[in-house]
């Protein structure tokens, strides 16, 4: 039997902020929920794009030149080789699309680096 | 200047139930809003997995062997190869991921096999 995944379920099972956990793949491409709370690090990825859906709460996603605000609801897609920031002041709930493999914190590594780690 | 994306705002510019819009891209896949309501068609895609989220309302993924019903905030991939046919009671509002070029009605043709269309 196949099972459907509940977003705000698998958020439950998240340690903390910025630990984030796959909830399933779409081809080559990992689905990631993950808590953000707090500013992250500046980063980017070169090859490819990373897909942002806000499923509660709210945060930003800062660029060099704009912010990014989004709700519950909205999405951005932030463009390959584009640096960027998230942060939010409270806890979001927020979901991810990326190719398996893609390192959370970018060309920029440091201590927010997490693992990919199945939930 | 980069713009976010209100699905629900997208989904409000759709004219019909299973007219899917394209919202934007990640990488050479398409982010696509649908309406749902009613039975849509038999069909399976054999290159590539299907991605469904429900943003608003319920809807039902018939599989041959089980059906997997999802509220808001629950998504299911739909594996390639594997025969499904969505359906709503009531009209449901859905976002789909699929890499460019993938035919909404899959292997099925049919009448409401429906054009790549930004909105």
């Amino acid at each position: 039997m196949r099972a459907k995944v509940n977003l705000e379920e698998k958020i439950g099972l998240l340690d903390s902020v910025y630990s984030p956990g796959i909830v399933g793949y779409l081809n080559d491409y990992k689905l990631v929920v993950v808590k953000v709370k707090g500013e992250f690090v500046w980063h980017k990825h070169d090859d490819t794009d990373d897909f942002f859906l806000v499923l509660s709460g709210r945060m930003i996603i800062q660029l060099r030149d704009q912010n990014i605000e989004l709700s519950a609801g909205e999405m951005f897609v932030v463009p390959r080789g584009v640096e960027h920031c998230p942060k939010a002041d409270e806890e979001a709930h927020v979901l991810l699309i990326e190719p398996k493999g893609t390192i959370n914190t970018g060309d920029a590594g440091g201590a927010l680096t997490a693992p990919e780690l199945e939930i």
